[in-house]
């Protein structure tokens, strides 16, 4: 008689979308767990024997997706969320922005903002973030108290940042966070550079040899705005992504965040060197920016991520307005309404971002032997009738409360829309006691 | 002594956003309904003596705002929302929508394809829509049962409709529609032309007349793309607004839906006819139409509101994801994060939509004597978290499913997220039983 596997967690009944190379369905499925792995999927007919089945979520008439990967946020920003909308640039970070990150950036205020961001995230489906700020030994506190993925990175700049006094400090603060999280099932490290405006040359290289060195991702703000391309033109006369590839920094390690403003020579620089994008539309709406032409970036071979950016300048952390705001952007910029398909905008939402930062051996699909890391959506809501194409309802109409339950790294974070690890009601009163003291 | 005044529904301790012209706030505030009207309206601690509620709404913590106005819908397209997405107009037209619409379009089909909108409608604070599509008798049926506000009328043009045989009897049913509503308290007819180029000259003026006639509003689809502009000035010599000009069809009854492309000339003249313009972004957006200037628009002083269009382009009913893209849109097409505010987007959803349709009197904010339609929303939410200004979190933060509350006509149509007159289960089985015949 062949041994009794033990399964930890097992879902059966659902629709299950696996975003797999072939987008591959079961319908309905099972998913088996052991630990935080994924030990088989499959239909619910074709279940294996002598299993021992622990805990078992009955998702019948539900959709199981990988959660959302959020390729770029400044999580911890929440805190300034609707803080001066409505206004310039510059006097949104001149007036506001910055004036208010002096008074209020310190280890409390990043853990809260962060949890505040945390909440909404898992409650809109996504998974895992990644992220640019300070004090980011506070954003791996959060991920572990959650139960949420976290890729932190300390924001390394020319400046003086509010937690480290020199770009020097940051990169060796950067190097202490790998150390401490190394092997961290739910925490990797990424180096964070600001952009090429904040950051001199030489940094910008010392970064991009300390990605190599410890083999991790590195990332950074490129080709944001037209500001930006001005000002690099003046400074080294040449585009930013020109000058960051003269640097070494453009690599499969990279991950180049907004890049609305590129030339057919930069998109080939990213494509040669195998950067990443993350595009961040409702973030480039809002501030007015302009639009990442993704279907270009896509058809040149260029593996296009997506992502919130920080709740100040979006200002929410749903990924699937995001998905919804490309969907729409896209096709207006183009006048064309088969620029983009529900299923590349899923792809791009989930295995695009693993692949950007190199964790798509573990992430972004749902496979057998991948982390178990995904979402049970609930479809029984006016929206979503009638159904012709599940990929069309979530790419065009689903809202993010129809994300019922999320699992990371193999365990329940979300159950029925009740948060497991958090105590939401206490974050959102210490929140408001924080927020009304500094305004 | 004073009589006593009796008050059927008194809402207490909110914070009311009474989007009357001055912008008054009360908080806390309270509101008391006689029948179907606000008869006091102000600061709790102001309350009227001498007065006996019936039933009372505490609502301390919770945003009291008024219902949104959806300008323009075919609100029973929801039958094909989600059928061939992803494909070039002519080709979603020609193959997916017009011969789905020959198989399915009777009574039946759009009694219950409104009411699946109505739903979500009431499910994310919509109060009142303009529909134009065929057996709009259904859809005041749907009006009547569910409580919901409408504007109904009847799509006139050149071919025979699945509701009349030919344009004459689709005018004669827009009159028997009228005199059937006549001072029905949930109910007005409009005279709904479906298009300049779908609408022979002679058609379009005789519509413009029974308008005026019945002293009710006329409403049409007008320079939507940029295909009509050229079929139009090859038919007629000149643009879509200067060839209803011409005809007599612009006047201060008169709104125009769509108008992306619009020249000075068209402008000045929805100006001088005052004209009102109903934007729906998410539409253009999904179907690569264009941009529509709201901007431009306001600074010429003309009335814009705002719709969500059929939920077969879009693909959702919820007027605040318009609000919210129509803040993105215009802030990115014009690459300045000021140029609309969280306010005037509020007043382009609410008093706006009422103003399109000679209907503020009675509509669009909540003041003493106007009819008693708001919503009640519940901000207790992470993405609510902080509340620097409670406009900005709605322009750009707030989720469909904070509205806890809706009142229509004096009367609760929904109650903590509870439909009071519709079985949405009921609803969803019928819905997925057709659609599944017909497909």
């Amino acid at each position: 008689m062949p041994e009794i596997q033990k399964i930890d967690l097992a879902i059966t009944g659902a629709h299950i979308l696996t975003i797999d190379e072939g987008m591959k369905e079961y319908n309905p499925g099972t998913i088996y767990i052991t630990g935080n792995r994924i030990v088989w999927i499959g239909n619910d007919t074709e279940q294996p024997e002598n299993c021992k089945v622990h805990e078992k979520i009955d998702a019948t008439g539900k959709i199981v997706m990988p959660v959302f990967f959020n390729g770029h946020n400044h999580a911890s920003m929440s805190f300034l969320r609707g803080l001066g909308n409505d206004l310039s640039l510059d006097k949104w970070l001149n007036d506001f922005i910055w004036p208010a990150e002096k008074v209020m950036i310190n280890p409390d205020t990043v853990y809260l903002g962060t949890m505040l961001s945390v909440i909404e995230m898992i409650r809109s489906g996504t998974g895992i973030f990644s992220d640019m700020y300070f004090f980011e030994d506070q954003v791996a506190r959060v991920c572990e108290e959650s139960g949420m993925r976290g890729i932190i990175g300390e924001a390394i700049f020319d400046f003086p940042s509010p937690s480290r006094a020199t770009p020097a400090e940051s990169i060796q603060f950067t190097r202490d966070l790998h150390k401490q999280f190394i092997n961290h099932s739910l925490i990797n490290v990424s180096v964070s550079v600001h952009a090429p405006y904040t950051c001199s040359p030489n940094f910008i290289r010392q970064a991009g040899e300390l990605a190599e060195e410890l083999d991790i991702s590195a990332n950074i703000h490129l080709a944001e705005t037209n500001n930006e391309i001005e000002t690099i033109a003046g400074l080294y006369g040449k585009s930013p992504v020109q000058h960051l590839h003269d640097l070494g920094f453009l690599s499969e390690r990279t991950v180049a965040h907004h890049s609305v403003y590129l030339t057919p020579d930069d998109r080939q620089l990213l494509k040669e060197t195998g950067t990443s994008v993350v595009t961040l539309p409702n973030s480039n709406m809002k501030l007015g920016s302009g639009a990442c032409a993704v279907g270009e970036l896509l058809k040149s071979g260029i593996n296009v991520a997506l992502g919130t950016d920080g709740p100040a300048s979006n200002n929410h952390q749903s990924m699937l307005r995001e998905i919804q705001q490309l969907a729409r952007l896209e096709r207006v910029v183009n006048f064309d309404p088969t620029s983009i398909s529900a299923r590349e905008l899923i792809r791009i939402a989930t295995i695009n971002g693993a692949r950007a930062y190199r964790l798509d051996k573990d992430l972004g699909s749902l496979e057998c032997g991948k982390k178990a890391d995904f979402q049970i959506i609930n479809p029984d809501q006016p929206h979503w009738y009638p159904r012709y194409d599940p990929y069309n309802s979530i790419a065009y109409a689903m809202q993010s409360n129809d994300v019922e339950s999320v699992i990371i790294d193999g365990k329940i974070v979300m159950l029925n829309r009740i948060l497991v690890n958090i105590d939401e009601m206490r974050i959102f009163r210490e929140l408001k006691k924080k927020a009304g003291m500094l305004f």
